[in-house]
């Protein structure tokens, strides 16, 4: 059997003000007092299924292994999208099926998958048409946590359904993508990952261009920039991001969701 | 005694900018080390105690028996208005006197009160005056969670003072309500509940009505409306909302606390 | 050895809506599976160090003694700052060397301080260039949360730096400071703290002037003024504040973090 932790993180788009994240943590106590808790956000905008995963993607790898990772944003719910548990990694993945878990995998294939189909493994036999959260996921993720098998839990899934997430392509020795979102500093995240330019030379000698902006130079840490000014980094999780140090980028420069970015090598000065 | 779990509940209105809930929380671990504290919500509007109730009643039910629920939405804080700790159903309640608890209870009587008179359980004898969060509430939670009997920490409450609360009437066949809140989905949440209706026929046979819109259908769950369209359904809690599938009710509809809203038998077609 | 507790405290300016504090608390879980993590805030307003080290001051002392706070609000990550853990009080602070530990006990010195310069007790010798709260701050906390000494995790540190901090000045019987923020309530903190006027008479005896108004009293809690009437009391933290009675001071009133504040005793009538 997998290893266990006892950890149950929690991504939702259910915000803080209401009572919805409150009785998912009930239900989950109830079932498994042992329980530790961790919010990874509830703060996904409303549906917005990839921005959740891109959360889940960016922490759950720092979490121990055997550590239960609970996804509720759901647009689907009440309709006949599957509820899926999967394992990849060491780690469980507890939500619905669609398309987070393949994109928090980023092409891996998970080493089992269930549909979760077994009522007496819910909070109750007749869940809420409009509350998966609380009446299925929230006691699936508990029972998983505590150390069911997924075999328990479910039946054999022979897929998961995938998330369409834009693509950067090559033209010209440039690569194109777009801003994916704006994180709390006003950092604008691109879809570029560095290990797709890893075989290039090193951090300065890229550039980066976008809406009327060119040349912006891709630098190692916002202390490399004078405060004001714009640059690009590799952040954390080794997106390319547009920033402006001491500063909000997205803001200051307009960038929005799904602006084109282009990435190429610095022309010679 | 009573079962007890070690988990305290906690549902303000401060926010989380400010130092105010670390506080609490940091008095409850000095008290108790092995507490496990639970977030409901600290984004209770600033003196809705309505607001707070409605979030403690919604999730209460979900936490093992044992638990505590701490409410700290006091306007009342530095005057006379009594501080107080209840059991109900297995559970704990500790608050200001202001209505919340009998709201929680919705009718049932409490099993037992008690007013907070006893400085040996509060943080110091000399609270401030304008933090009995810190300095009563929150130290009496940790006692009753680490198990003290409610008889220790205070002296026998004849009565709770009540919250008003807008009811639903009947006229003419059909149920008159009103809009208490927004949730963070825009979904518009009215004081009219399932149990109201329970005789009445089906869901289909129902249709809402409110400002200049008529014949809005009472659905299943959001999957049975098209992206865009108004629907009413019965929340995750059995109480009457007012959504958009994949939209915000309140924001494209105009509604507000307290816009009045009708519900009756929907029109032969 | 000093007493540890296995409490962690962390205050950010990550906000909750990306990865960024769910990575840092998966490091420390790995780290540190039994450890108990307790958010102070993660709404500091970005690279707002005062603001963040106020949050600290006021909530650090509650907790129990052997507790590691863990603070980033880390304008300088990437650069020349220094990366710091210090004891006080039987506290723990870890974080960079920005001056928020100096502010947070106030002119008391340290017992210990340590440049972390052992990666040993990183995650990883070479950390991000933008995010030593999860790759140097989180996994030494956990350390030292679960017991290692702060000359093990570190080199001895000589002086840490000082935070600029406006300080109130009397003139003419006068103590005149500053709004330093505006809480969650829309209450106005001033920089006056009530040990500056200790000697003085009663708090009845004083007012309060700012902008255009004068002569507003000051007075033990909000219950003494009439909802809507605009007081000055002291907080439960003993700074001085500007408040309106269930009302949003800042807003009405229209006071600014930096707006003067003139505390004086009050005129006979």
């Amino acid at each position: 059997m997998e290893k266990r932790r006892g950890i149950i993180t929690l991504t939702t788009d259910f915000g803080l003000e209401d009572a919805y994240v409150g009785a998912m943590k009930g239900v989950i106590l109830a079932q498994f007092p042992d329980v530790k808790l961790v919010d990874l956000s509830h703060h996904i905008p409303p549906q917005q299924i990839l921005r959740g995963a891109m959360v889940v993607e960016q922490a759950y790898r720092y979490f121990p292994v055997g550590t239960v990772h609970l996804f509720v944003v759901d647009p689907g719910v009440g309709s006949r999208r599957a509820a899926v548990a999967a394992s990849a990694d060491g780690h469980f993945f507890v939500g619905p099926d669609n398309g987070w878990i393949p994109f928090v995998l980023q092409g891996r294939q998970p080493d089992e998958v269930v549909y979760l189909d077994q009522p007496s493994f819910w909070r109750t036999p007749t869940p809420s048409s409009t509350f998966h959260g609380r009446d299925v996921f929230a006691p699936v993720a508990a029972h998983v946590a505590a150390g069911r098998s997924l075999e328990e839990v479910g039946s054999p899934c022979p897929a998961l359904i995938p998330l369409p997430v834009p693509q950067p392509v090559w033209s010209h020795h440039a690569l194109r993508g777009e801003i994916l979102y704006a994180d709390h500093f006003g950092n604008a995240i691109t879809n570029l990952h560095r290990s797709l330019v890893q075989a290039w030379p090193d951090d300065e000698a890229w550039e980066v261009a976008f809406g009327d902006q060119a040349d912006i130079p891709v630098r190692r840490t916002y202390a490399d920039a004078h405060p004001g000014d714009c640059l690009a980094l590799w952040g954390s999780s080794d997106y390319l991001e547009i920033s402006i140090r001491n500063g909000n980028a997205c803001l200051a420069l307009g960038l929005r969701v799904g602006s084109p970015v282009t990435l190429r090598p610095a022309s010679p000065r």
